[in-house]
């Protein structure tokens, strides 16, 4: 049966990407693999490798998008958490079968490859909590 | 120097324990190690691992913790994030170095031996961030 098998990352919504990697990169010693535009995601992303995890910088870029709206009514803090399982599949039918609201009825692949799908908040409690699939 | 080696666990807010298992362990199956009350955190908690992190889940006891205050004024969700580091008294001085605001002085112990000590939101782009010791 498919499984949780770890956290892959957490993501922190933030207003000036620059501003961000002062504290996350320049304090806390993280390790930036770099800074990307992403139009899809109406976003500037960075990750930041930490031991097996890492955690992801979202700025949004466009005042209409939904990581934009959060941070409008929320302010800046933690977006979503990433969780990784062995079968994204699977859990998909296991989720829907237990009645739980996925955003989108289907995975969608980001820009690595990597296929993920959210689960939305009111099902998992206020979290919004997105699954990738294992490497 | 002292660095961040990985992530711990994130922490969510639940109102109301039994419900937030129904989804964490239930649905997603996360494994359950036990619910303690945990009275100097005016809470109980529930640890759940998933892979090398853990989720952990928090439901105030009492009405006026800072835990409580979170749950009335932003509703359920991630209430912080904790990093693990190889050294937490030389990462307690770099941060203090560069001027960033901890909550206490000192670190505290919690009931499982382990050290740890936040970092004030204000200093973390909104983020409440723990800091363990690594085993």
């Amino acid at each position: 049966m498919a499984k949780i098998t770890g956290i892959n990352h957490i993501a922190l919504v933030v207003p000036e990407m620059e501003q961000a990697l002062k504290f996350w990169r320049d304090i806390l010693g993280l390790p930036l693999q770099g800074v990307n535009d992403v139009p899809e995601q109406a976003s500037r992303i960075a990750f930041l490798p930490a031991g097996a995890g890492e955690v992801e910088l979202l700025q949004p870029t466009t005042p209409d998008s939904g990581v934009a709206k959060f941070l409008q009514k929320r302010g800046p803090g933690i977006h979503h958490v990433c969780f990784e399982t062995d079968d994204l599949d699977g859990m998909i039918d296991l989720l829907k079968g237990k009645g739980v609201r996925l955003i989108g009825e289907k995975p969608s692949t980001g820009a690595g490859g990597k296929r993920m799908i959210f689960v939305h908040p009111e099902s998992a409690g206020g979290v919004l909590v997105e699954l990738y699939e294992s490497a």
